[in-house]
């Protein structure tokens, strides 16, 4: 089964890191196939079916072919249980953990990407900053952080004491949010800025933060 | 346990309606608690306790509170799934099933949402609608129903086969899409134009409208 694991991406995509996260995570032996988004290759006919969206990244596990980052995160959770670090939990646990992958999905994600975009990939291709859309994403994102300083009070993680996929989907945002101003909305924030530190100190993610930006030989 | 279970929201709003959808086709007799958000309800400190987000709906099912409309879902088919319709599948059809509950969340939820505020909500509240809005969104969805086209020409249901909860979160949104110039889409592609006509036509459907609009006594 690992053995006809391929992961299809970019490394410096947000939902690619997603992925990627949790092969690492669960230790899997997977071989990952660049997919050369300046040339297009996204949009080719061998990729739209992989995902006819044409949007990076799709999983082949053996004929089983996926895409959408957190299907696939969910995917190797679930099917691979026994594998790896354990990113889910069982029972009712699971209904809380649910809650806050679509906190993630719905609260967080929206708002990191609108300030991703102005902040770290506008600069990257030389187009001007809109302050206003950053002002408008900054103010949404203190409330959302609000909520998860308070969460973390009474939790380690989001959906537990342990570390899951509901913590993992965070990483590829909060990875990139850390090279930007909106850093100092977690430092002013104690318990958030805590598991911030704690989740992106991963080995897993150290090795997707690799994979991204090479260490010089 | 099911004698314990209240949905707190409101109606008219589409995340309301989509856990309504899974506690009819899952048969449970619950209790609806009207969030009144004309007067902000949904913000006062006793609805915050149930979401932080101050967002509609909530779920109580005993001890256990839970929100986020998809969550709540989850939940109600995972946990009961011997209750009622069946609205997830086994194994590796599970993983195909989370890609479409991606698919829906993140390809055409965000799209409909901006048609549904400028053709739906703007007119209820007496806002000029913005028509290079309209006109972004439906391009947009327009290639999102292409796939769906596709897709639907494999199976009868987006996962497969059997209806399930990636089919029903759409119910919201299709079912307020039909009263607007966005019908013409659907009305534009067969196999669309099937599904959404059958799922719409559902009787647990039917009971989430009637709570909407109450037929006339």
């Amino acid at each position: 089964m690992a053995g006809g694991m391929k992961l299809h991406g970019s490394p410096i995509s947000t939902a690619t890191m997603r992925a990627l996260a949790a092969l690492y995570e669960k230790d899997f032996d997977f071989e990952f196939c660049l997919v050369d988004m300046k040339s297009g290759a996204h949009k080719s006919p061998a990729f739209l079916s992989l995902n006819p969206f044409g949007q990076v990244p799709a999983l082949e596990d053996g004929d089983l072919k996926l895409f959408e980052s957190r299907a696939i995160t969910a995917h190797l959770a679930h099917a691979y249980a026994d594998k790896g670090i354990q990113l889910i939990l069982p029972g009712r646990e699971m209904a809380i953990l649910s809650v806050w992958l679509e906190v993630e999905a719905h609260q967080f994600d929206p708002v990191v990407s609108k300030l991703l975009w102005e902040l770290v990939y506008k600069t990257m291709f030389g187009i001007p900053v809109d302050p206003a859309v950053v002002e408008e994403n900054e103010a949404k994102l203190s409330k959302v952080l609000e909520v998860y300083e308070a969460r973390l009070g009474q939790s380690k993680y989001l959906a537990g004491d342990c570390y899951t996929l509901a913590d993992m989907h965070h990483l590829p945002g909060l990875s990139y949010l850390m090279g930007t101003q909106v850093k100092k909305m977690f430092d002013a924030r104690p318990r958030v800025s805590a598991w911030a530190a704690d989740i992106l100190a991963r080995p897993a993610w150290a090795k997707v933060v690799a994979l991204k930006d090479p260490p010089p030989q």
